[in-house]
């Protein structure tokens, strides 16, 4: 297939599947997501991603219509329905039906499931990035990956009127993450990082990170850093699943970062290496 | 019809109606609603709702596929398709549909629309309700009636599961509104209300509540007001479209209110006449 939509076993090109309007994604965007890359068919970080979903949905109370396993077969399956191996992986579960409005649910319900994969590169993980900042309006579950986000589609609107990748949410000062990335800094050879939270979805990319600073001897620290700090970094690191470790050149108009290339390409070099060597 | 599901001009029961799973309410919950009563085919304070739905959908820079007045006949046309003329009257507009899932969207992209209408009746204005309170984590965006509602439905959940009708929020101690009304106290003859900045929806029923007052000479604060002074109030009233205005007898197990029932009376007698005469 070109690419693939699926819901509650009725599996076709993205663009021929509905969905009942009684759905409660419909009328509260009752639901939960994750979202991965494939390359040759092969689905990276799957665990991790089903492992986090799963946790968003406990965090919401929301029963998944299947176990871990699974979702697992169901994921593989579907990706080896498409013509390409390197997609992009995205699953959802709302918070089933009801016919009528009603802001409270059944508990113990089953989910719908929801699929959508379609052809699509993680991006270059050298390439140079600029940013915006903006304060973080958004609410204090960030920690849970829902499918509440307009926030974060405002903020992506603005970041992209803005010649930019992403925007850095702060709270006053504070920075939190981006609309849909985490961000780091690289300062005197440590990474800085916030810790994860409930400002901040605590990200697969994000921990490939540390894992990359552990084995790289890069010390860490996990603890809130503020705007001033990432203007003033060595590096300022932007990632997510499909961008595992950009570098920005710029923040609001302002060159930050490019202080410590030979650091920074040493931990891309590694995330790239084990994307490629779990996906050959 | 015994219900009424309408998307983009397709017109069915709502459990016939299908959305396609591009809609960007399917991803990020990406849209506006507003919602009133029909009572006699006749829907209630339909321009005020319009209007506020016009001013959701300027303030997320989403734009409707019509103008106010073609809202309205559409509207009107829809109810008057109704067996009864007792309805709940759901209207929202979504920011259109993506073949992939991006956060970036295409601005002046006409919006989806979408209505449900089934029937419903207010509630009983003198009936008396019990509360819990809660934190508000929401976002700082609660001016805009978005689908963004995770927090909304949770908190509602909270609610039914203590045997009440809803839940207070507040921000550490500073009451903003409940999880799907607003909340008003009255204490020595005044009616004290949260002002209408980004922390609460600006609700038509509460703005009713207002005119009511001024009809009724009794004087209005809108001010922040506190957990502690809400349970001192003399009164502690909720209002939505469909609960006019409510008065609590307990909050978090406590005693509140009752302690003006003549005051209380009279506001109840002019919010239920007026949405009786306008809709006879």
């Amino acid at each position: 297939m070109k690419n693939l939509g699926y819901y509650n076993g009725v599996c076709d090109e993205i663009e021929k599947v509905s969905i009942p309007m009684t759905d409660r994604v419909c009328c509260f965007g009752d639901g939960i997501y994750d979202a991965t890359y494939s390359r040759n068919y092969r689905i990276f970080a799957i665990d991790e991603h089903i492992d986090r979903f799963f946790n968003s949905a406990r965090l919401l109370e929301i029963t998944l219509p299947c176990d871990k396993a699974e979702l697992k077969r169901l994921l593989n399956e579907l990706v080896d329905k498409m013509d390409t191996g390197n997609n992009f992986v995205y699953f959802q579960a709302t918070r089933g039906g009801d016919p009528v409005r009603n802001h409270t649910f059944s508990p113990g319900r089953p989910a719908n499931l929801w699929v959508n994969i379609y052809p699509k590169e993680i991006l270059d993980v050298y390439q140079k990035v600029r940013l915006i900042t903006m304060e973080d309006t958004r609410f204090l579950h960030c920690n849970i990956k829902t499918l509440n986000l307009i926030p974060a589609v405002m903020a992506s609107q603005r970041a992209k009127e803005a010649g930019c990748f992403e925007a850095v949410f702060h709270r006053a000062g504070r920075v939190t993450e981006c609309a849909h990335s985490n961000v780091h800094i690289l300062k005197n050879n440590t990474l800085i990082t916030a810790p994860t939270d409930n400002l901040i979805l605590p990200g697969i990319a994000r921990r490939h990170i540390l894992q990359a600073c552990e084995k790289l001897g890069i010390p860490v620290e996990e603890r809130p850093f503020t705007l001033t700090e990432l203007f003033d970094a060595d590096e300022v690191l932007v990632s997510s699943a499909g961008a595992l470790c950009l570098s920005a050149e710029e923040a609001d108009k302002r060159p930050v970062g490019g202080k410590a290339p030979d650091l920074l390409k040493r931990l891309q070099d590694t995330l790239l290496q084990e994307f490629l060597s779990a996906t050959k």
